[in-house]
């Protein structure tokens, strides 16, 4: 088993299986054509110039604490304007800090927020309801790049300064993706009750079949696993049963409020440059000697979109 | 936030955050035309007859002890014969008792095997090595359901007696897809150099790519939260960075091998039915109240494959 993202010449196998094996000379189903090697993702973001990467924004990126860790997510203004602003007010207000994940559906997403139905938290500068964005108008997004590779969910996929992203020409508007780790507003059946007060980060397949019904407003960047192992939830949709299973989230801060030598120092490769097509290239045509078959096709939500340590 | 698979009327949003909201009467970006009000999975689910299920054959059926409970893996003899048949030994000359998940990589896969590299554990009757069977001829596998939908990594996609399969009418191969859930083998770069001792489960968005790339074997269909909620492993690739934290497991059995009362009571839709399509047209088409816009289109690793426990 090989993975992704990590170099073509890792092996990852359960290490004693491998012992008294390779029958040379065999032929093999799936080797009968070696693959070139081919310069992996890890290959082209090693060799990537510093002019490829940008750095997070302080003031559209959110630090969220968890007992574990940070989790560092990036906020997308140019595609959902209105509920980043009413979410920076909240994380300004204090209004996360203290509330919990309260859900946690296996292969489908972790949500969190005011756990309190009796006496919910109330809001001070933020808006207790704003219009949907679930789309934009696809002037607003200015930096898409566009994947070549067919999706059955939208005309046209690829990314607009780090966010997978989607578009249709004819309606001539445009709206984030949910791939993995994407961070979504929770609603009721009115498209118009969210406000970014419950949020939801994607942690299983891409559920695709979001797009277009909810307002995203961003991606987690880092600290990932600090909400993809949370424990599942057994109430129906994978919320938690009793309120001591919710896990605390101890605070939200924005990067830019937190003094510059506590915060995270990402970079996010920019999605616009060729730096980023060799690298969404290198997950397409994938090369030997691991690989025995190169998909030629990249799935929007199976493109990397590396993140790193600033240099 | 709704929940895919729970029924059309499931909220989710986090509770308190909708107090005061439903400003009624504005128009919203997505609501414009509601949609009619339709079937869930959850519904097709609910409506299902006894024939549409078919129960887990204890002759192909692996249970995985691990702490917490119990991993149900059903194996796909039809895709990769050899190595379900050394699996099965492997299993019965107790090889796996005692062995661990020794990686957990974030958005990818668990692995587990043998994590003593200098005394690897012995096969009996098992063989060390099988050559490859990343696809098999399209004639071995006799109850493909294509589904309609455009795929991007392979010419037709669909379902095999209860797994996602793609196939190739120009080559004649057909093949198990790298969905959520999906168990394969762990190899080296050698296409022959896998036996099923070490095995791994997709447990983050399908890595498409690594189809034809592995042979694979089955598909967890019960206990997936065992696996994705691991721990990440922080070495490369996700392996864990120091013994004590491999994750043991305790057993693995095939169900036939325990006795009837203790084993898992589970049956699975059969794919090939009108239920299931029933079941996936509600995922390509679902309806009102809370959802406003219809994909109109399923992603093979997007449509449902239902189990529950026997009636």
């Amino acid at each position: 088993m090989h993975a992704a993202n990590q170099g073509n010449k890792a092996i990852a196998i359960g290490v004693a299986a491998l012992i008294g094996v390779l029958a040379a000379g065999q032929a093999s189903a799936g080797a009968d054509k070696p693959l070139p090697v081919k310069p992996s993702v890890a290959d082209v973001v090693k060799a990537s110039r510093a002019s490829d990467w940008r750095p997070l924004d302080p003031e559209n990126t959110l630090y969220m604490q968890m007992a574990g860790g940070r989790v560092v997510i990036e906020l997308a203004p140019a595609f959902a304007p209105n509920h980043v602003a009413n979410i920076k007010a909240l994380v300004r207000e204090q209004y996360f800090d203290g509330l919990a994940v309260v859900r946690s559906q296996d292969n489908y997403v972790v949500q969190w927020g005011d756990p309190d139905e009796a006496k919910p938290r109330a809001y001070k500068t933020a808006k207790a309801a704003l219009k949907a964005e679930f789309t934009v108008p696809m002037k607003n997004d200015t930096v898409f790049t566009r994947l070549p590779d067919h999706d059955g969910y939208a005309p046209q996929v690829g990314h607009s300064n780090g966010f997978p992203s989607a578009r249709d020409p004819n309606s001539g508007r445009a709206w984030l993706a949910h791939c993995y780790g994407m961070v979504g507003v929770g609603r009721d059946n009115d498209a118009d009750s969210g406000n970014g007060a419950s949020l939801y980060a994607v942690t299983g397949h891409a559920p695709r079949h979001l797009d277009r019904n909810i307002t995203v407003v961003g991606r987690v960047v880092a600290g990932m696993p600090l909400l993809s192992t949370l424990p599942r939830g057994t109430a129906a949709l994978g919320f938690y049963d009793k309120p001591e299973l919710n896990v605390p989230i101890l605070s939200v801060k924005m990067a830019a409020d937190v003094p510059e030598a506590e915060r995270s120092k990402l970079e996010v490769m920019r999605t616009d440059g060729a730096a980023y097509q060799a690298a969404v290239d290198a997950q397409r045509h994938r090369g030997g000697p691991w690989n025995k078959y190169a998909a030629g096709y990249v799935e929007l939500c199976n493109a990397p979109i590396p993140v790193r340590e600033q240099k």
